[in-house]
């Protein structure tokens, strides 16, 4: 069960006095946001909006959604990050841990990986639970690397762009992966930045999950995709206008690449970048987008939709190169 | 064909000088902001981003899109309004006209009409021709009456909310409205808010289609929403987040009301308001929606949405009393 700090946003709401405030966090934890948001009207009789947005996470807080109501604080609840705070203090960053258990799934990953040498890693909802796992696996004889924090991200934890303890965990000499938790979408961001064969450990399933094969497919629909822009003519360049996506350095930088290319070059902008809003522009034979890499290895698209690493690929290709390994990296920023 | 007043954009540029410009428009119109965009930068060598999310109407200029990516002025193109400008000079907008002609259509309604006094609307893209059609239908032995401008409109103009010229022209003996355009989207509205027989000329289908029929299906499923969200125990309240739907007031004023009548009230807050987007809601049994009344006239939901004419009608039945005439306003907010 999903529990959200309640304790701490009852902290910062005594100590700061806020006529009304704003909660959001990932839609699967919506309902715990709402119980959380009625727990704030009833304890000190204030309104409290749940912003009903997407938030993807620490880069798409919808600071500027909150500012529009007049909230006094956001408390952006389940991406737990190295600070606690952002936006100057506004956007008051709040954990929510799920509670249940790896023990089952832990012994099974042991008798699987035992002698070997593995990194424990894990998103956000399972970072108190690193202990135990750790301990479990070195119990059923696996060598457990904890790769250290870096970036945004705490000792273990990673986001679906950023894997730092993955990346020093591999450096350290770990063999393969350990994923703590049920997300195909974060254990396949790890597979990928390492290029280390990888296991989900799904609590709720009860089951370890290899990973390796999805990542897989997701590079090679990845390459495939810079394949088919190598002989676009124009290209949309989409800037992001979420508050942590928006790169404009990177895309005008882009854009000159491209240009020097001899290609032509659109400068879009838009807040969500989905398959259903690239149909109404024209003109254009394949994107560039510096908003999230995820948006590109994660969605089907008609036309080819490139994240940064991609479109760097993309340049070494055009101009004669290899791809290279442009997923094998921190930070797919 | 849509022909933007680029003219005003290069002006705009040429007094102002910024150093990059944002422009949007509706989704329909979005190749040929793009080549207004391309225009820019090939005349003045400037970035020019094509915002490429929804731009529904002055209510939602994405504004705050522009400010973030530090363009010097947004041209929002294709709602023409009173106000050439908004947020302070900041949102220039330009004027986007079809030229296709009415010839065909405005004979054959004349043929249908003729001995009868209507009132003749239109949208943005058409209100060039208002006089020319005026003229055809008149020649006809119709009478016309155009009814004045107000609230954001001009002479003759309506919006999917806003309707003062039908109700003046409705006040001054209009026994039909004739709409000018395509959109039956406009034309129900007109018929609703005025509750008279409307017809679309369309001068693409050369068609006149009576939209009556269509308008009374819209005022039924209104008012079933409105029936079935009489039990709610729990209603969430939305405030929209784009900067003209942004109802805070109203919103408040609302949950008062509610309340009072013994419900539970939620506060929430979203940018796009779908039926996928509130599926992650739990608990709640209706909603009301404080951003724009087209949501909950056009749009499936599961559970009832209301907008804010719907929302007094169901404080009216609440009660004991009727929902009376809620749509029959010349704005509905």
């Amino acid at each position: 069960m999903i529990r959200i700090d309640e304790a701490r946003i009852h902290d910062v709401i005594r100590q700061r006095g806020p006529a009304s405030v704003a909660l959001n966090g990932p839609d699967g934890m919506l309902p715990q946001v709402q119980a959380a948001a009625s727990g704030v009207t009833r304890e000190f009789g204030i309104p409290a909006y749940v912003l009903a947005d997407t938030t993807w996470g620490s880069c798409d807080t919808n600071q500027a959604g909150a500012e529009a109501l007049g909230a006094g604080v956001l408390f952006n609840i389940g991406h737990t990050i190295g600070m606690r705070e952002l936006g100057g203090g506004y956007v008051v960053m709040v954990d929510a841990f799920d509670d249940i258990g790896f023990g089952r799934v832990a012994a099974e990953c042991a008798k699987m990986l035992s002698g070997r040498t593995v990194s424990l890693l894990t998103d956000s909802q399972h970072l108190p639970q690193v202990g135990a796992v750790r301990d479990a696996l070195e119990a059923g004889g696996v060598r457990v690397v904890v790769g250290a924090g870096g970036g945004q991200l705490n000792d273990a934890q990673v986001f679906g762009c950023e894997f730092y303890p993955a990346a020093k965990a591999a450096a350290d000499g770990a063999e393969a992966n350990v994923f703590m938790g049920q997300s195909s979408f974060h254990a396949a961001g790890v597979a990928l930045s390492t290029g280390l064969p990888t296991y989900a450990l799904d609590p709720y399933f009860g089951e370890v999950r290899d990973v390796t094969g999805l990542a897989q497919k997701m590079q090679r629909r990845a390459a495939a995709a810079i394949y088919a822009a190598a002989d676009a003519r124009t290209f949309g360049l989409i800037v992001g206008l979420k508050e942590g996506q928006l790169s404009r350095v990177t895309a005008l930088r882009l854009r000159r690449e491209l240009e020097a290319e001899g290609r032509e070059v659109q400068l879009l902008a838009m807040s969500s970048i989905t398959a259903d809003r690239l149909e109404s522009l024209t003109g254009i034979d394949a994107f560039v987008q510096v908003a999230c890499p995820r948006i590109s290895t994660d969605n089907p698209f008609r036309r080819p939709v490139l994240s940064v690493p991609q479109a760097d690929a993309l340049l070494r290709v055009m101009r004669g190169g290899e791809p290279g390994e442009f997923l094998r990296a921190p930070h797919w920023l």
